[in-house]
């Protein structure tokens, strides 16, 4: 597998653009689309916020034919709980780039990402779609990957490369997500975000190997970030798959499956780990390991109860090696856990075994939780699970960002 | 009922008293004790954190029998974390406390808070002890109240007196809390605290009744309370009913037990209030209401969702009334919600109507998020189940006081 230039664009027949249409006060970019020449097997994975913005509500319909050929997404308005008029909003988007792009509305995905409650300014958007779409291009990736930032400092794309039998094939995405980051996002229906990904590939794959890799993916990727705990409405992943690439197909279950697996989740790891280095306010990156739990979800819950505590956060915003607030975290996690038998480490340092303080001296500690890459590690030493979560310090500046986001 | 002062020493026989014995930096008060001349009748209520420092394991062993008479509790250190040597640390403070007021250690409760994973500073606690006992007094309360503190700003009691049949009975407290506040404290086994209470009365009431007194008051109270999110491993509430009320005894399901557990709530709601408006940091009071819910669970969910929603709180400080991020929490909050049922309002302001805003001046809203004391409400329009939860905004300074309060 290489990594390759070109984000959503990179496979073959995908072109896409971005434009200013007139949403941000800042005058940024705010309008984004995605299109295949060709129907692409499509598949997404939606958050589990029972308060859904009506992009949401309408992709998961449109998705239900498992085809879509075509991604509109507007940023600096979230188009959630606007009301019914906010759904004709989504569809009116949908239906006139539908028309210029000559295809089905249905085959048409639509996202929003923003402040909740505001009526979208639907004229502006409307305006804009002809120039959207007449500047639809090859090159066009980097623009539309800006074009749905919001607090984000820096667009998030990749692409990669990899063989699939004689051919190669390739996966491409976008992302953004700076605040409102706690996503829990499932299939549809849910087996089990707010931030946006969207994900081109020209392979030939089954709809079933798409949906597992996809579903797996983001368990062990999107999923175990958080940047403050606040799942968002608005939280989509979505996949397009045009089958260009001319490989045999890829079906479930397979060595092919597992490759294109591991090539998604490799995409998916770096822009999630993207978004925790530019969340918002972070001056931070950290990872949290767990091990030795009795169950993959017992490690998942320790590793996210650890990597969502405000007091953790706070602590290592001020470079404080206060490990006490990692063991309660691990405590209240509520996965099954033997105090006696929790392990801790700060980066190398084991500080927590047999219920009480590794002695260390203070300026060891200290000068772990100084560090811009920090890393947590907790062995359970019950079972054989393990799970790493992503996460960033609390800064007075994250409380600065968060005060005054709307107004 | 009327509110008299003395705190946990206007039941009458218990004595209290408060000292430094060297644990904080500060030099301010650490170590206190409440003491009753006559056993009481005791039950606890402790944090259901699986990580629980050795005062709440030892206290549950020693609330078996359902008796105790005294309560030796320090501050500035939580001796959580800290192996076999923290157990015996309090086993310690115990026994010498027993010792010198000659009763079955058996008999004296400990409690500790502050860091967690630092060896108590045994020494210097039990060479204060002597101290300690001898200054026991008849209104020792706000010394104890005081030596009980850590970050809070106040002490922190209450005591109340009413009538049960001819005679008047009263119920006193003492508490501390303002960090790691996310109590969930359940009875021992749990049916569902970093925050101590202590209570003390003179009513002549049985164990039964005392328990479900406790239990009931709690759960709409200070499980309803959150700063950070962050459960303690030392939560705890004590009560001691000594009896020297000389009131006909008060039995479960009376309508003397009912006024006796009208009178705790009383207390425990000033308590918990007070423990918010003492918050690390705060700078507002926020009271949020949940009404119509289609089980009491679910108005719990939704009313702490919103108390503990980031987002949400950094909007308070900002006094930006951003109530997108309000309706984002009742959607992620786990309990079952209809978009289109729920209305929001802020102050007597509603915003959200019908899955839509309903417009209203921004100045006129920025009015109500600017306030000191801010009522949240939200009705979900499906039941007949209510809950309100109590919490305070996340300013600036509560990340400064919580990045560096170990070191």
């Amino acid at each position: 597998m290489k990594i390759i230039p070109g984000g959503v664009t990179a496979p073959i027949g995908f072109k896409a653009n971005g434009l200013y249409c007139g949403i941000k006060k800042s005058k940024k970019k705010d309008l984004a689309l995605i299109f295949s020449e060709r129907m692409c097997d499509a598949v997404g994975v939606f958050t589990t916020n029972k308060v859904q913005a009506s992009c949401v509500v309408i992709n998961k319909e449109h998705l239900r034919d498992g085809r879509a050929q075509a991604i509109i997404a507007n940023s600096g308005n979230a188009n959630c709980m606007t009301g019914e008029s906010g759904f004709d909003n989504s569809r009116s988007m949908i239906s006139l780039t539908a028309k210029l792009l000559r295809i089905h509305s249905k085959d048409v995905l639509v996202g929003s990402t923003g402040v909740i409650g505001k009526p979208l300014p639907i004229k502006k958007i409307l305006d804009a779609v002809p120039e959207l779409v007449k500047g639809l291009d090859r090159d066009g990736s980097e623009l539309a990957a800006s074009a749905i930032l919001t607090t984000d400092r820096a667009a998030k794309q990749m692409a990669v490369e990899f063989p699939i039998g004689k051919r190669r094939v390739r996966i491409g995405a976008i992302a953004k997500g700076a605040g409102m980051i706690h996503p829990q996002m499932a299939l549809n229906p849910p087996k089990h975000a707010t931030m946006l990904c969207y994900v081109t590939t020209d392979a030939v794959i089954s709809h079933g190997a798409l949906r597992d890799s996809l579903d797996r993916a983001v368990q062990k990727t999107f999923n175990m970030i958080t940047i403050d705990g606040d799942m968002s409405t608005n939280d989509m992943v979505i996949v397009l798959a045009n089958g260009t690439a001319q490989n045999e197909k890829i079906v479930e279950k397979t060595e092919e499956a597992r490759e294109f697996g591991r090539a998604l989740e490799t995409i998916f790891l770096n822009i999630a780990k993207a978004m925790i280095r530019d969340a918002e306010g972070a001056t931070k990156f950290v990872e949290v390991n767990v091990r030795k739990a009795q169950s993959r979800e017992d490690a998942r819950l320790v590793a996210k109860a650890i990597a969502s505590s405000n007091l953790v956060k706070c602590a290592l915003f001020g470079s404080d090696p206060n490990w006490g607030r990692i063991a309660a975290a691990v405590g209240y996690s509520g996965a099954h856990v033997d105090p006696w038998k929790i392990q801790i480490y700060l980066g190398k340092e084991l500080v927590l075994k047999n219920g009480g303080r590794v002695k260390k001296k203070t300026v060891l500690l200290n000068r772990v939780f100084a560090q811009k890459n920090i890393k947590i590690a907790v062995d359970l030493g019950l079972g054989k699970y393990s799970a790493t979560a992503w996460t960033c310090d609390f800064s007075t500046s994250y409380v600065r960002i968060n005060s005054a986001y709307r107004t």
